[in-house]
This record gives C-alpha cells, structure tokens and sequence, in this order.
C-alpha cells in the first residue's frame, strides 16, 4: 500500500511494494524536494511525529531520515525549534522582478493619479474588520456578479447625493476598476448590435484601445472649448459615444449646457447610448458642480466610476450604473469575465461609505490637490511663462501646449535620463495636434512640484527638445506599465 | 458668481446672478434633492457653519433654509444630534435585490463548494492588519498586472512544496479566480494562432463554454477509467488541451501514469499546450498524492489553480503558473482585462501562506470533509445501494450512476421542490450518457448528506423521476447563478 503526507504540507510518497526501505524512500523524496527547490530554504519541515503518522510509517523512521540529510546539510536543527531546509546558496531565486519599475522616478507627474500615502488605512481596516466580525458566511460562498447588494445601495445613495444621478442599487454592476467596466459595457452593446462608438479626440488612449480590442470601431469626434462637437454626431452610424463631461479628458473642458442638451436629444432621438466617464468629478476647485448626465437620462446613460482616484487605484473597485435594460447583461458579462469581484473589499467598501469615511477622506483630499494645483499653476507661470495652460479648474491634472515644433516624446526622455517621468497628450490625439503636455499633480508635493516644473523650463528652454525621434512611429500607448510590458515581449520576439 | 458645495456630501448650487435670494435657491435645491431621491432618508446633512462656509452665504442664510424644511417636514432634528433628512415613506427602494436568491435551498449538493463557515476570519483580518500596517504607499498605486511580487514568490514556494510543481515567482500570473485565468490563456492561445482545444468529456460545462466564447473551437475527448483518451488526439487539430490529472471533473478518476507520459509526449512533439486545472488537489483522503503534470514539463504546462475550494469562492484568488514564454502575454492580457488584481487581497494571501494559515486551515478542512464524504458514502449505501458511486478517493464531490431511464433533471425538479438542490451531470456532456447526478458534501453538514440523501432516495424510489421535460433541451449551463440571471434576461424580452 502507497501512503503519503495527508497533511500534504510536502509533496512525498513511500509504498511497502517498493524494493528499498521506507526509510530509504523518505530520504530520498526529502533530498530529491530540496534538490529540485520544492522545499525552499528555511522551510520549517513537520515534526517527525506528524510526518510519521502522515505517512503510516514508525516515528523511528522519518527520525533517522532528518538525521540523515542533517547529516548531509540538508537540513538544519536548532534546539527547542523545527528543523528546516538550510539556506544554502542556490541557483535560481523564486523571488518575481517587478515588471513595475522597482525604483520608481524620483517625480512621477501621472495624470489621474491620486496621492496613496494619504489612503485612510487605519479606517480602512476598521471597515474590514466589522465586516469579518459581522458578515453572514455566505457572504464568504460565490458572490453575486453584479456585486454585494450592500455596496450596490451604498452607491446608489452615495452617487445620487454628491453626483446627481437618479440610481437604484439593483442598477449598479461593481466590477475591478473603470477598465473592466468599459469592457463589459463594450461587450454588451456588442451583443446588442452596435459595431461603432463616437469618442472624444483627444481622449483617452487606453479607452479607445480597449474598445477596439473588442471589436467596436471608434469614431473621433473633435473637442473644443465646450467640450465634444455634438453637431458632428448627426448622420454618423454610431451606436454609442463615450466622453467625460463633467471634467474632459485630457483638456480639462466642461461639456457646456448648450451641448449637454444637444447630446441628450441626439441620443433620445437616435436611441444611442451614451457612456459617461466621471471619472474625476469629486475634485473641482474653483467652478460650478457638474452633476452627471445619467441624472438627466437614467434610460440613455451608462455611467462608469471608480475608488481609483478618490481612494487607491490598487482597490480595483468601479461601478457601471446602467439603464434597467442593460442590468442583467452587464452581470451575465460580468460573470464570464470573472464571476464577480472580491465580497470581502465590496463590504469594507460599503460599510467605509456609509460611515461617510469617503466624505471625510474627499474632504481632505480636496484641500491637498488644491494647494497642489495652485503651486504647480504657480511653478509654470515663474518658470514657464509663455505656455498657455489649461484644464486648472478641476481634476488632478493640467495641459500646458509647448512651443511648436517641441517634440513631447524628445521632452518626456529628456526629462526620464532627470529621472522624471512626463506625459505628453500625442498618444491620446487620434490625429496630431499641436504639441502638449499632461502634468499631473496628485502624487507629487509641493517642493516636488517646484523642483519638477524648473527642471521641465530647463530642458525646454535649452532646445534640445525639438528632435523628434528619426522615423519615430508616434506611441498610442500612454501606460507606463504597459509600454514596459511591450517592450518586453517585442524583445523578447527579436 | 455661481458657489457651490465645495465639501461636495452635497450637490447643490447657488448663485448671485439668479433674480431669488441665495436663501430661496439653498432651500429649493435641497427640497428638490429630497424630492428626487438624491438625498436619502435619514442623511445627516453638513451643518449650517460648514454648508454656508462652503457656499460663500452667511450662516444664517442656511438657518433658514434648514428651518423652513423643518417645517415642511423635508428634514428632522433631534437636540444635539445632526440635522437628517426624514425617513418619509416615499416610493422605490434604493436595496438592490440579489441576483443570488435570498433565501437559498435547505440542502445545496453544489460540487466544488467549500465549507465556508470554517473560513479563518481571525487569522485572515490578522494578515489584513499586518498588510495595512506595514505596506508601502507604492503598494495601494496601480499595481503589477502579474500580481504583487510577494504573492507570485509564495505561491511558488506553496506549489513547489504541496503540489510538486517547477515554479519560480516570475512564471506566476495572479488572477481573479480560475476562470479568469483561463479567459486570460485562451485570450493569449489565440494570439499565437490556436483555433481549437481539446477538453474532457465529460469535462466541465462552464471551462468548455468559456473556451468557446473567445472564439476557440472544443474537441471532446472521451475519459474512461484511466483518465482522458490520450490515444485520441493524435492526428487531431488541437493547439492545446485542457484537463484535470489530479480529480477528473466530473467523474473523479485519475489520469494514469501510462496516460500521463503519453500526453507529455504527444504535447512536445505536437508543440502543443497542456492547460493543468489543478482544482481541488488539496483534498485526498485514501489514494497516493499525485503531483503536478507542470512539475514534469514546465515549458509546456500551463497550470491553473485558485483559492476558491482552499479558502473562500468570494475572495477571487487565482493564478497561472505558465512556461516562460507566455508569462509577459499573460500579464499583458491581464491589464487589459482589468488592469491587475486587488493589491491588498494579494498582500494579505501572501502574509497567510507564509505565516502557514493555508496549511494549518487545510489540515482542519481535510479531516472534515474527509468524515462528510465517508457520511454520504454511507448514507448513498444505506439507502440507495443499488447506484454505483465513483469518484470518491478525493476533492469535494463525488459521483452516482442513476438507473438508466431516470431523468437528471426530473430528479433535480422534484428535489428543488423540497428545498433541495442536486446537480446532474448532464451539462458537462458534451454527448449524451448514462443519467448521474454529481453530489458536492464540502457545505453540508453530515447530519444534512443523511437527511438529503434519504430524501433523494424516495425521489428516486418513487417513481416519478423518469418523465424527461417533453421537448426540453439539454441545459449546457450547469451554475445557478448562471441559469437565474439567464432566465431572467430571456423572461425580460418576452
């Protein structure tokens, strides 16, 4: 008869039916684990106890064994303590390199990013908390796709209070961030029929990869100084347009009333969808509140939010708010794409909003990215003082056009060998525009922001940023992380 | 000049330019905000100082806007306690109602289901704590798409050890769950110009439908008691091949070490991918362990596992352990699809396997469900004798041969009617066979398996399971999560 470690904590078999000894046997799966790095450095192995009666076999037998490959150095003993595998030097390290960058630039000016040293941990860990001291086991079995129904009205309330919008929980689907809710929502309307979407131009990058990367066709439809050109949408065969009206992305424009009335007409009219992205509406400054479209039109709006940029992108936590009829499909998406998201960071993302710990967080944020905003208009206008600047009213971000003839891609490498990483806007223009730059200021102090800004006059000023790169195809990949990871599988091709 | 909310709990706005006092216009629009909904029964509004602060009014303009909706009975207050909105009854619910029912069955024999009323609520919040307290801020930004290297390099050192596998932390991709990962594979398998796999049949309904919707064709390949047809797929088309060595699902047997070469060396001289589901190895109770196929071949083998059936279905944890060369795609094909995993959940998993709470919690979940699968075997003997059980030496489930005329789903019918839901095997055929049910004891008290058994027993006995649905169609979807949200949205467009 074959026994082996029931506890399975190793991977070991022994059988009488063998020509060798069981003893015999144990050594050698123990020498071939530690050999082949099954059994890491410093594990702590089973008593001899435990392992003997895991394996059927006499205490004596698994004793004489560890004493053998201690014996051998495999394993090392310490007095009143387990014995564990030594720590010799091996080859191979199971240790995983980051594809995230291990030391990050010393000024990172990412648009969109929030500053994560002020996510309210100690709150957080109480929500968690109650929620493991409170919720029902089932909470703990295979969650509902559309999401835990505490989070779902939890939102429902937040968003209807603080972004105008008319939702019912039993509307809401969460999902892992604003990117897989883009998808599914793309993977819905592809099931409904519709082949083509209108997005802003310029507009975000990665959302109009994401779209065609399911099959969907975008159109681009110019932005100016009130925002989407709705006029442009009329004879076009698009089912849907995705844009950000409250704060437009990269401009920084608000869709004007005018055109706000104009885009619901259109869509009622054409019975087009329209998908919102409010994708930083708690932050303004200095302006008026834009409350959502979805408020306006429950029927016609897919309205797209997320914790990324109030609390902590590394969350993952979005929510579509969808039409009643797009409810269940957005679930059924969500389902096959991951069978939900994590109950456990729903609940402490539900009980963190009703004890209004986002409120009181938002409240400080705000106060933060303001000064910060104010010093990095301040910085551009000390040291920069002939770039016209843009979108300063709200987000976590401004545009600042650069001389013509500047090259952003000459800029932004000039800045990285300064270990700064910049943001130019060409990968969000889906035909080329005047030269430009996205500055975020969320993550970055103020002495940061002072330093980064000078350090940005001196390279432009010196005129060395005007050599576009020879032959140089323009990047429609803005992400860091991902031209990083392009990187390395077109090198690893080559 | 239009001020506004800047504290933003509240969307509301007044200006000066409007012909009515900022007075009329503060209690217009929060009579209207209750009027619709968006201010919800029982918010306790920002008090008076900090509203008209943020609005740029003199506090007593708010005072009055307050007291007049005191007195329209908009708003309550209690001494000492903040103002509130009043709890009026008022038509529609903001609660969603779960897509999961509410009330689920008395008996639930899903296969695959853990006990999770045994989950490590201290030890997990304990980890939970541990990440939050010593975490750095770069932790809560976007996070790696492969995972957090510490989760990659625990779970190679976990695998290496339980499972006898060749992993280093670099070849590990963290997804939501196992059917995550496999989306993520296929995603990549036809990138590199694979058409078609080869599953088991039977084999699981869900991975085949999942397969088939990113447009990859399936090949059934029958499975007999030595595991799937080896023998089969030569000359077929296939790219790859999904199985389960350890646990076939459904039947529970395992592939024989015959099988187990030739498909090795079918897979390397074919060039072709093994896709290991490894799903519920953790779990054996009276056979030899068998260790991982990716410990043999690691530059074919893509092996997919999750924490699903080890600890909880609702954390979402899952991971890859691919050949080098499909690691980068991989995590590309994960930031597409959401940009990475949460990164706290990966911390906290990291700090449980490490502290070993997986092996500890496993060690307590096998010699449970170890007696549960000894009591539904007994109570399977004692009173339905005549059935043939299989698949019982391991994992959470087993499997019963019905007599031949019964029907699965008459039987799952008259058994839902008393609370009571079974799972027939029927949907993971790919062919029609033998009618079976598939009887999960993970989630159910032993006491329960006696009572739900006997009852399954007069079912059977009655006679009254044989008449198949007259013209019904054999169902594909085997999930009742799946099956109420599909009905639902069939029932919606008639």
């Amino acid at each position: 008869m074959k026994r082996t470690t029931s506890a399975a904590e190793v991977l070991l078999a022994v059988t009488r039916k063998s020509g060798r000894s069981m003893r015999e046997q144990l050594e050698h799966g123990l020498r071939s684990a530690i050999q082949a790095g099954r059994l890491a450095p410093g594990f702590a192995l089973p008593s001899t106890r435990s392992l003997a009666a895991d394996l059927g076999v006499s205490r004596g037998v698994a004793v004489l064994a560890y004493e053998q490959l201690l014996a051998e150095g495999y394993l090392t003993s310490v007095m009143g303590s387990a014995t564990r595998v030594a720590t010799v030097p091996r080859g191979g390290s199971h240790q995983a390199p980051p594809i995230v960058a291990a030391r990050p630039p010393a000024y990172d000016f990412r648009p969109g990013a929030p500053d994560v040293s002020i996510f309210p941990r100690r709150a957080w860990l109480s929500s968690v908390r109650r929620v493991l001291a409170g919720a029902p086991h089932a909470a703990l079995a295979y969650p509902d796709p559309a999401g835990a129904v505490e989070l779902r009205t939890a939102l429902s309330l937040y968003l209807n209070r603080t972004r105008g919008t008319l939702a019912r929980g039993d509307a809401i689907v969460v999902c892992n961030g604003f990117a897989q809710g883009l998808r599914l929502v793309c993977e819905v309307l592809i099931q409904r029929g519709i082949r083509s979407i209108a997005v802003e131009n310029p507009g975000h990058a990665g959302q109009r990869a994401d779209i065609e990367s399911v099959g969907i066709r975008t159109r681009a439809v110019e932005v100016d100084a009130e925002g989407m050109r709705i006029d442009r949408l009329r004879g076009s065969d698009v089912g849907a347009v995705l844009l950000t009206p409250a704060h437009q992305f990269p401009t920084g424009v608000v869709l004007s009333p005018d055109r706000r009335k104009a885009l619901l007409d259109w869509a009622s009219h054409r019975g087009a969808w329209i998908i919102e992205d409010d994708y930083d509406a708690e932050y303004r400054y200095d302006r008026g509140p834009v409350g959502a479209l979805q408020g306006l039109a429950p029927d016609r709006v897919i309205y797209l939010g997320s914790a990324s940029k109030t609390l902590a992108p590394a969350l993952r936590l979005g929510w579509i708010l969808a039409p009643p009829e797009l409810v269940d499909r957005l679930a059924l998406a969500k389902l096959h794409a991951d069978h939900g998201s994590p109950t456990l960071d729903q609940l402490a993302f539900a009980d963190f909003i009703e004890r209004r710990g986002l409120d009181r967080h938002l409240r400080k944020a705000r106060l933060l990215y303001r000064r910060r905003r104010d010093a990095m208009v301040a910085a551009l206008r000390a040291h920069l003082p002939s770039l016209n600047i843009e979108g300063v009213a709200a987000g976590l971000h401004l545009m600042v056009t650069l001389p013509s003839g500047t090259s952003e891609e000459a800029v932004m490498d000039a800045a990285a060998r300064r270990s700064m990483r910049i943001y130019g806007v060409g990968p969000h223009r889906k035909t080329p525009g005047a030269p430009a730059l996205l500055l975020g200021y969320g993550s970055m102090t103020e002495a940061q922001i002072e330093e980064g800004m000078a350090m940005l006059a001196r390279i432009i000023k010196s005129g060395r940023s005007g050599a576009a790169k020879p032959g140089g195809r323009r990047s429609t990949v803005w992400d860091p992380i991902e031209r990083a990871l392009t990187d390395r599988i077109l090198a690893s091709k080559s």
